[in-house]
């Protein structure tokens, strides 16, 4: 089936882009000497995290365990949770799941820590730490230095739990303007992280793991001394916030929605069948002045405003002969937020449609 | 089960508030002498329909066939879809529904108009059509007067759809400041509807109905001469959007996002487990000064920002002996795009869960 044949709105990614995306990261990954351990949030689909295993990453990050669930039973066997694991029921299907693969969790507290220690020690296991350090971005994360050495303390005692790694964040890389300036984080991330992982050394536990960098710093990993891992996720597709951030050129993002004009109340305007409930809020208008999104070999057309299902489109005149029925592909702000809407992926090549992959990890939030 | 049982994040649904509200607006449809055709974007749950419908509704409105599928399979049997059908799998779907329940199709264009027309033909049925009318919000809908008349004039001529309505949707009531700015909107709405209604019935059509009214300008129903049918949604649950429109106030409202504090990196800093995959990044901040949300009981803690799986609270001192494991309810700022987030409704009272009742409509964009 051609691809405009799908029924709208829907997702589409071109299997070769997002092949070219994979194997870039890996080989910045694989020329720094480090590994790579995609974050799944941006696809949430097994058949692209085994692409990406097959490619050569490590294993897989995800944010909540609900996604590690689904990641293992996609036969994903090394996955690490970059998330606090709190309350009882998550514990029990946290210890369940370390039973089946190499498994992996971030922790910034005493209080998350211990509780992982007594729900291992009751399963008769020992659970993998990772301790998760705040690089300056303000979100989780223990502050390097005397806290960090605080919380050592407080860990060492505890049995069922093995601290190897730290690993880090750096959200503020998406508000550097310019390539110099995520240079400048990518290099202050990984001296963090460095030192962190000396702190903890110091401290007597195994650290083997040092992993760091987002997306748009990632690019620099040959510059993240220290650094052992680098888990960027939005690669894989790319998105308009990618495009500013320099990671990667609009030719080369993979995914796009594809979307149908049901209305055009006046000449310049055009109201497509995709609004919040597909494209989201999230993120900021295009750099590229198209609003938020970008109409593929359409650039002249602004994505102007949306409601929950209607997508506002104002119109160049010299685009004005656009149709009630035609379709367009849309190119989102934030690629991870658009997968999280919908249930499937088509994937196109030459413009058909070869396979559909659930997105079975979507809206896991548990 | 107590609600603070509940693993995180989850959506919780105040049965006595929600039954307040449903009554609250059915009584303003009843005063006015006009029907309720409540919009069930807003709970996507075949169990509130039946609830609205009990308490008087006439039926319900929909945005997508798909949510109309979901409702007609739960047993309403009076459905508008408020949107335009385009293309051939929708058209041979909305023939198949028309088949089973009461169906009326929105529509502002004669392209939309003649490919009902005809996929109805086809099938040797009739499919009632409600013509759009663009009360000035600039979204979808065609232009009273000249406009209209026209198409009136193109669709006069189709065979297998007839024209019993119209309809508008006034979203520029959102941007009121204050009541008097929200009964000019709703008594303007009502004149432009009634008027293209007597438009209609100048060119012959069986005009019925005239249907009208989002959430902040129902509440004026009485004003809107000429109006037959109002079509609120976000009455029903309530939201920080809601409550600056003046329709209820915080503590009518009916649901809230149970979350949990995962992290406590800094005395000010709190962060939940619930980010803009459950809260979303739809609609503006709270004019409580309580950022993204408002803390039920803590109304000086500060929602301040999300990203997808993090919520960032800034507490004052006051609030500062929150703890890893606590559990806050959020009224969100917009309850309709939190609902499409998750697939169940927590529905408790007297703090205890009653039922759970899935979110059947959940992400049905086509």
């Amino acid at each position: 089936m051609n691809k405009y044949e799908l029924d709208t709105p829907c997702i589409i990614v071109d299997r070769t882009k997002l092949l070219a995306n994979i194997n870039r990261y890996q080989a910045i990954a694989d020329e720094a000497g480090i590994t790579l351990r995609p974050h799944v949030k941006t696809h949430k689909t097994p058949q692209i995290a085994r692409l990406q295993v097959e490619a050569g990453a490590v294993g897989v990050t995800v944010a909540k365990l609900g996604e590690a669930e689904v990641m293992a039973d996609g036969g994903i066997n090394n996955i690490v949770i970059a998330y606090p694991i709190v309350g009882q029921s998550k514990l029990e299907r946290l210890v369940q799941l370390a039973k089946r693969v190499k498994l992996t969790v971030a922790c910034d507290s005493y209080e998350v820590a211990s509780a992982i220690s007594e729900a291992a020690l009751k399963a008769g296991m020992v659970i993998n730490i990772w301790i998760e350090i705040d690089p300056g971005y303000g979100r989780v994360g223990v502050q390097p230095g005397e806290s960090l050495e605080r919380l050592a303390g407080a860990l060492a005692p505890l049995q069922g739990i093995v601290v190897t790694g730290v690993l880090e964040f750096a959200g503020h890389s998406y508000d550097a303007q310019t390539d110099e300036e995520r240079k400048s984080i990518a290099v202050h991330e990984a001296a963090v992280a460095s030192s962190s992982a000396d702190t903890l050394r110091g401290c007597g536990f195994p650290i083997e793991t040092v992993s760091g960098g987002s997306t748009p710093v990632s690019r620099f990993a040959s510059l993240m001394q220290g650094v052992t891992e680098i888990r960027p996720g939005t690669y894989v597709f790319g998105d308009l916030t990618q495009v500013q951030a320099g990671a990667l050129e609009i030719e080369q993002c993979a995914l796009s929605v594809l979307a149908t004009v049901i209305s055009r109340p006046a000449p310049d305007r055009a109201v497509i069948d995709g609004g919040t409930k597909v494209f989201t809020m999230d993120g900021e208008d295009s750099v590229l002045g198209t609003g938020r999104g970008y109409v593929i070999g359409h650039p002249e057309i602004n994505v102007s405003w949306f409601n929950e299902e209607h997508g506002v489109l104002v119109l160049p005149p010299s685009e004005q002969g656009l149709k009630v029925g035609d379709k367009l592909e849309i190119i989102p702000v934030h690629c991870c937020a658009v997968v999280n809407m919908l249930d499937e992926l088509n994937i196109v090549q030459d413009d058909l449609v070869q396979e559909i992959w659930p997105i079975a990890a979507r809206g896991k939030v548990k």
